[in-house]
């Protein structure tokens, strides 16, 4: 671990590229979306799956979420794993398009792998089009 | 903990009140701050103080971020511990503008209090004030 001249730790940030990010996000069960309701922004835990260049999360029919998808809004998804005290650890964000998963089939398969965490009914998929995907891990420089 | 029907475990989502949220906030490093940079979303892990009503976090100078205190923009500040395998935990959300802190005995101060975890010159000082306040504990009905 590289030390500045008052002998503290360096930590930087590394950027990463798309594949690594991806992959980042697959390894993790959950993460935030970020979209836009009410003219305000808003950030909400949930599960996610990583779906060739997309990521899908599940929701309720009469969320902000689905009405949000339904105008294919620009979503924003960020999962990270940081260590505040280690400071190591990495934060990918995920930002495109939104739609809903409209086809029945497409629907049961996501609702098998993705399992909610409340016991809600979460019926809708949204897909979230990773157009831009960027991330960075901390590096101390060894 | 009780059960549906078929034995499965009823999570459900209790609302929490405003100083709940903020004493949540409190007592964690570490949120994700939402806002918009060239007309796109952002999400990005931040550590955090709760200052009275409002939630003050650190940047550097040119960034997206303060461009955007800078113009008073209303942003939105999440933190969670959530364990989606237990099902346990809690998410908080609050809304409204953000400033940068001009005051330099003020910017001091939160300097002192916020130490980041990367090795960046993060000298600017930034203030979401709560305007709204939500947030949610996972219940499982004891």
């Amino acid at each position: 671990m590289k030390s500045d001249a008052a002998g503290v730790a360096t930590v930087r940030m590394m950027e990463l590229g798309r594949t690594e990010c991806l992959a980042l996000l697959a390894g993790v069960p959950m993460g935030r979306v970020g979209f836009t309701h009410q003219a305000l922004p808003v950030i909400r835990p949930v599960n996610h799956l990583v779906d060739g260049d997309t990521i899908i999360i599940r929701t309720h029919g009469v969320s902000a979420l689905v009405h949000s998808a339904s105008v294919n809004e620009i979503m924003v998804y960020e999962a990270d794993q940081l260590d505040t005290v280690a400071r190591t650890g990495w934060s990918v964000m995920v930002t495109g398009p939104a739609s809903a998963v409209t086809s029945p089939a497409e629907a049961v398969r996501c609702r098998k792998l993705l399992i909610p965490w409340i016991d809600r009914d979460l019926d809708q998929i949204i897909r979230i089009r990773a157009e831009l995907v960027t991330g960075y891990r901390l590096d101390h420089g060894r």
